[in-house]
């Protein structure tokens, strides 16, 4: 119908100061000079044009003059810098077609298996912000009850190949990804410098907490700038072998970022969009070897040993059809790994391990030792075997922690501070016994209503661990915050749900 | 997690002048006093609680303080008005929790058979905003690829229960319903004069168009007012047995409505869902006897009888749940009922019919007679097979003209224009021959296009019928538009497609 369209009635762009976070939204006057709004009836999609640049938006009305006039069209960010025009320019709408490739999605949700071309051409729409978040959902919500290993391939493909794509001058290129869902858990930090140290190359982009009191990307934040480009990565890395940057600006794999910020507020959470979520990044990284940290546990993401192996099957899957080298590890879930939980108590024990002190979390730097042994075993320089021993050489010389410091300088200053929230309490046990459980998720949640990530010394330090011997009175956990208010919050919710079951003496049982 | 909160900031509330159409939407500053805009991220959801009133919405962050200030809080249209707290009002912002039946929607997702509180806990959810469109999506994504039976009457129960329940005095309360697609076929107006005349109870709701050129309450609105609430219709109902109103003001299925909205721009259609969406009207409507006319042809919305026979199982299951006598009818879906496309010339049909013109249209004449003898002959007093005669002697008597006069007088007088369009022009055949398939699909598209259902007036008026012979340069139907623009635009897209195939005299065939 576009095509025969011989009027395209000319609105003057205007800047709405809204951010509407990843959805174009654009506005027009109820009394529109140049369109009828009836016609859009409220909440619908509309199509901007202006000589090659065209923008899919959703459109609302306004009878406020001072807001939007009846000539003009007001553009919300991030619309309004996608769409890259001047304010007062000349702009084309007309009501949107919808994007041809939701037929592709209608399809799956009737149960049809679709073609890499359909898949390619979804991911197309996707990353180039043609969909609504409901069309994002209804695809993610189609696929979600079965997709086929082709499915599988191909999207992984297509997200790989809609973003940025890295390559490196290095035969080896070798990468870590834990799946998540631990609290402290930061043993990207040592690894990247011990592998670094030992001269693979190893550019580590990580990810923001969304849901989570940090990500590594907020931990590393607090020792350093972490918000490179491009170009920032492959300087770093050329100098230092590694680096430990966030992924937002390197921008691997946009459709994926639109996707997850889709499946968060929904809480889905599949298999086959997981894998593909993660293997794209690291196809359009570059990597050629990829070690994957699978956490089992009772409040992990994976329940069990087996819901783990169907998973290395899909990652492995994957991995031989791109030609990258997966080795999948499954690691001990059940509990938090070091001490902190928070960007700032975390990279204390992070900088702890390297620096060989004696208060270093032994969990957090003997799993890191075992995740850097394995990966330096991708050397083919390297006999079978002595990964490990490499790696504690490594950390033990100190020549992972000089490496650090020079990622460190090279990624450049940060301007968070680093201290750890000064309002602070200890949550006691009330009982005498032995630690059975620790509820990792509730850990996070109490963490995070702390504060964390965003002050980035608030958080949770932790005492005791597993197994460990407490007596009633003895603290359990110290909550550290800035604000009275999120410290009460978090106090009050450890008050009604510590997060640790206590066994009696005589009635030990290890989970 | 919000039972804990001590704190609850307090926003001063501002109308903000944006129609977001359904969806609820707020807007704090970025340097919001009472709120760290940083913990919401951008485009997510908040809850909003004034004494006991709680409202869901999604949130939106200006830097502009003449929209919003930092100790202000900017509600959009329609939230504002759901809300219905005064602007000035002080009211508390948190993170929302996503609405507690979402975990109901992911267990349908992973292949779950629903029980009827979860259903009932979802619809409950979606009838009061609390869902954003993309937690809409996901449910009738979720639920499109398969239904149970259990589930289908827990749907119908439920989204039956949201609104507006309606209960007469008599005991047979009769109604029709059309599933669409077809141009022209405006029975309703036709039958429910007939059936009222004859003294059974016919309150009609209808709908707008959306999609299509014109919907039973766009046309009847040429001769009526059709907005009437709950009151209005009663009264006239009570007053002429029958009514023909919209049935947005009366509310029966809020849930539906919003449904609706979000299956149209996903052109999501699915059985089990259209058949919740219409009976569970039927139920709030309080009908007994209920005739279902399923159209079919090529460029209907069934292609087949086997599809229609299928659709035609589901209405029956439903209606024997709920105590409703249905009665599915099969009826020619292949052609425009009727002459007139669009809201004016579908009236002056409807018309022409009640008043026995000879130049009436048959095709609606003897479908309404049909649907309408059906129909009385659930009056009880009636005996079996005389329905059809019993409405051709209301018909010819001109008892149903004067009934359809009276309801218009009940319902009061319209303020639309009765005018067809004067910018008209004819679409000619360009070879002798005989019409052997019309395209109901690119009618309905040519009409809208040439302005209706918002130019009342505006349309198509049909000439030929499948089976008649046409002769080159002889026209086909003729187009009617107010406004030039629109008018060539129909005028194009009629010219690279007609809608019309005219087989050779030597070469028929009929469709």
């Amino acid at each position: 119908m576009n095509a025969v369209m011989p009027l395209r009635p000319q609105l003057k762009t205007r800047r709405v100061n809204l951010d509407t976070g990843r959805e174009n939204l654009v506005v027009i006057s109820r009394r529109s000079t140049a369109l009828r709004p009836e016609v859009f009836r409220g909440f619908s999609r509309v199509e901007l044009r202006r000589d090659d640049r065209v923008l899919l938006a959703t459109l609302l009305l306004t009878d406020d003059d001072s807001l939007v006039g009846p000539g003009e069209l007001g553009i919300a960010e991030p619309a309004f810098r996608r769409f890259a025009a001047p304010a007062g320019s000349y702009v084309a709408v007309t009501p949107a077609a919808p994007p041809a490739s939701l037929d592709a999605v209608r399809a799956k949700i009737k149960g049809k298996t679709l073609a890499s071309p359909e898949i390619a051409s979804i991911i197309d729409d996707l990353a180039h912000f043609r969909y609504s978040d409901m069309e994002t959902a209804a695809f993610l919500v189609g696929s979600a009850s079965f997709m086929t290993t082709g499915e599988l391939l191909a999207l992984t493909d297509a997200m790989a190949k809609a973003g940025t794509q890295l390559s490196w001058q290095t035969k080896t290129v070798v990468d870590k990804h834990c799946v998540g869902g631990i609290p402290g858990n930061r043993t990207s930090m040592i690894v990247v410098p011990i592998v670094a140290a030992h001269g693979l190359t190893i550019p580590k982009t990580s990810s923001r907490a969304i849901t989570s009191p940090a990500g590594t990307a907020d931990t590393m934040e607090v020792l350093t700038r972490v918000d490179l480009g491009v170009d920032g990565m492959r300087e770093v890395v050329s100098a230092c072998n590694g680096c430990l940057v966030w992924g937002g600006h390197v921008n691997l794999s946009p459709a994926d970022d639109i996707m997850i910020a889709v499946e968060r507020p929904l809480a889905l959470d599949t298999r086959e969009q997981m894998v593909a979520s993660i293997m794209s990044k690291k196809v359009a990284a570059g990597s050629t070897h990829l070690l994957i940290d699978l956490p089992i546990g009772p409040s992990a993401k994976l329940a069990s040993a087996a819901e783990a192996m169907r998973l290395r099957k899909l990652f492995e899957l994957v991995g031989d059809h791109f030609g990258i080298a997966v080795e999948v590890v499954t690691t001990d879930g059940s509990q938090p790994i070091g001490n902190g939980i928070g960007p700032v108590l975390e990279a204390q024990d992070v900088m702890a391990v390297l620096a060989n002190e004696a208060y270093a979390p032994d969990d957090l730097r003997e799993k890191s030792l075992r995740l850097a042994g394995h990966l330096l075993e991708y050397d083919p320089a390297l006999r079978g075997g002595v990964g490990y021993l490499r790696a504690l050489e490594l950390l033990e010389s100190g020549a992972a922690l000089r490496q650090m410091q020079k990622i460190i300088e090279a990624q450049g200053p940060t301007h968070c501070r680093n201290e750890v929230g000064d309002v602070a309490a200890d949550v006691r046990s009330t009982v005498d016994g032995f630690v059975s459980t620790i509820d990792c998720l509730h850990l996070n949640r109490i963490a995070r209503t702390a504060g964390a990530p965003l002050d980035k010394g608030a958080g949770i330090k932790v005492y005791k661990k597993l197994g460990d011997r407490v007596e009633a009175g003895e603290p359990l956990y110290r909550i550290h915050a800035f604000e009275q208010s999120n410290f009460d919050l978090a106090v009050s919710m450890a008050g009604k749900n510590p997060g640790y079951a206590i066994s009696s003496p005589g009635n030990q049982h290890v989970p």
